[in-house]
């Protein structure tokens, strides 16, 4: 949606390298930083532009306020061989996911799967991040987290939710894996915010007001109304949206000690408290199966492969190429972007610029990009 | 949408005994033809008509056609301390959906999580089933099976998957728990099937006709068409519900060694044999975590209540009397019912009625149901 003649580019490495720089000003010390850098890498890379530099700007503002512990001490507060919940000590949650998904993937070494709820932590980039470093060890991994609430349950006439992402990866043997990385709510809310941006309006079954009315007008849900749940409405399944919601919402916060539902603290200083705090910070959950505890796993990979194949052949329906893969527009970016670079709009180029600023460290100071 | 004029109402008690017999007929051994009775029960109890003694015929055509094995041997293929992969020697899914459920449910009470995937199975009832099973024990159940092809994936033209459900249940300390028990289609086929049967249209978003294109007449459907996954087209998240459901297949039957997809054998003999075979059976996916791997299960409990009482509290969209909590309309309809009994469809009292004839077991003989 947005005017691509508007943007410039910059490479991977030096957006990798900016993120890294930044952290490391507020005291994260490098390994940490270079982590969390790889993280917001990993959407730039992958075209989910809304969660990587893009958003770096909160994350300077996090840092900068105190809000968050750049140096956090991990403590894992109970656990069996197989599951384990962390407390991310109010860390970044691009630090505290990458090391807390570890965890997991190492108990899977030892017991076949391993189950990691984390509190206490905070924004911690796409959940597909967590899914790929898995399948580097043969694991199909899972990665969830909450978020500022956002959303409604069907039925309701306020955000109560996040749109509670869920994550999972299939390896194939010749062909790229699946790559299943879906928020819970029908539609991303950079596309409403996008959409109002333009003054336009978006489609029946996105959002509703604050009465809990469905509305096509933006602003009406930004001024105290709500997105939909996956399926929108009760006759096409949004009761369903709303479950996996709270499914992702329970395992991230409620068996962590996060905070749940609306209790979400935002990821921003311009978003008022939530009314009441039931926990710690916001949750993450993190998980990971080795394939080799239920199946050879060449033997996996193949069938797969034949899965994708059989798939892509399904009959086009009129009007489109047929069925994609999960996984297979990121995939298609990435192949892009790697050899191009990321295309940035001013306005985050300028949020860029303020942070070099700030810190003392130059950004694109060669373009013309404002 | 059924009239509820024309049903006979049926004990619990009397259905449950009727399933045991039709089940030992057939050299079901006792404690197996309970088990899969009870199964049935839980749907008959909760409401869910589509999955109890209403199909019980199909379970009797599978079994006297020698499709389905009576005694199965149940064999661990493969496992770890927190995984296992089961072959179900092509039993009833109702048999061996439980046995394996409780292997998954034995290896969290000493791993702190269990994992079972299940091949060479059957159609396993409800997928809440299981999880209100990990209840009694204080885990996290997670529940899923494939089904016979009826879904489209997002811009296909074809049905390649089935309504592929995912069930989870949490308990409350005071409150009930919240049981989530959902199909990864907009919308189950049995409402496509009674709008046709009374000629009406269905909402837009449900179905597609044999050349992918979205339609309102449930004919067009059934002939070569499909039912949409959950979010139904692009603009409303159908590429999340498809992903979903790709989930579901990959758990339950690549990873056991299953037949995914298209090439699920369907569950009567009057559709044809799907095209190739890739596994063996069907496949399920069971999961349970312990509570107390995580945080203590009081604790857990305590958070529940406040989630479900929180959540019932939002704010009511206009003209609904606010959010449901997941599992609630089961459970007003097991009160019901419990007390009640079971209003049957002539159509299925006719079908019990010829397997009672069959089998030479008397059934509801002092009705008027005919």
């Amino acid at each position: 949606m947005s005017d691509l003649t508007d943007t410039t580019i910059f490479t991977l490495k030096e957006l990798r390298a900016f993120s890294t720089a930044m952290f490391m000003h507020f005291g994260v010390p490098q390994e940490d930083a270079q982590l969390a850098a790889e993280v917001l890498d990993a959407a730039d890379r992958r075209g989910i532009d809304s969660h990587g530099v893009a958003r770096l700007y909160s994350y300077y503002e996090m840092l900068s306020s105190g809000r968050i512990n750049p140096t956090p001490t991990l403590k894992v507060i109970r656990e069996t061989l197989s599951t384990a919940t962390i407390d991310g000590d109010n860390g970044l949650g691009l630090v505290v996911g990458p090391k807390s998904n570890r965890v997991a993937m190492e108990k899977a070494k030892h017991a076949g799967s391993g189950w990691v709820s984390v509190s206490n932590t905070n924004h911690y980039g796409i959940a597909g991040y967590y899914v790929l470093e898995a399948l580097k060890y043969d694991l199909i991994g899972m990665s969830m987290t909450n978020s500022t609430k956002l959303v409604a349950p069907l039925w309701g006439a306020e955000k109560m939710l996040g749109t509670n992402p869920i994550a999972m990866a299939f390896p194939g043997l010749e062909e790229p894996p699946i790559v299943i990385d879906l928020a819970t709510s029908a539609v991303a809310y950079g596309k409403v915010e996008m959409a109002h941006r333009a003054g336009l309006e978006v489609p029946d079954g996105w959002i509703i007001d604050e009465e809990g009315v469905s509305t096509t007008v933006p602003k009406q849900m930004m001024d105290g109304g709500a997105l939909l749940p996956l399926g929108s409405d009760r006759e096409h399944g949004g009761h369903k949206g709303y479950a996996l919601s709270a499914m992702v919402d329970i395992l991230c916060c409620v068996l962590s000690g996060a905070n749940w539902g609306p209790f979400a603290p935002p990821f921003t200083l311009h978003l008022p408290q939530p009314s009441r705090s039931v926990g710690k910070g916001i949750g993450h959950f993190f998980g990971a199966w080795r394939i080799d505890g239920f199946i050879d796993p060449d033997e996996f990979k193949r069938q797969i492969d034949d899965w994708i194949r059989t798939f892509r052949a399904t009959k086009p329906a009129a009007g489109t190429n047929g069925p994609l893969i999960p996984g297979d527009p990121e995939r298609e970016m990435e192949k892009i972007r790697t050899v191009q670079g990321v295309p940035l709009l001013p306005a985050v180029i300028s949020d860029l610029r303020r942070i070099a600023d700030k810190i003392g460290v130059s950004f694109g100071d060669n373009r013309n990009g404002q």
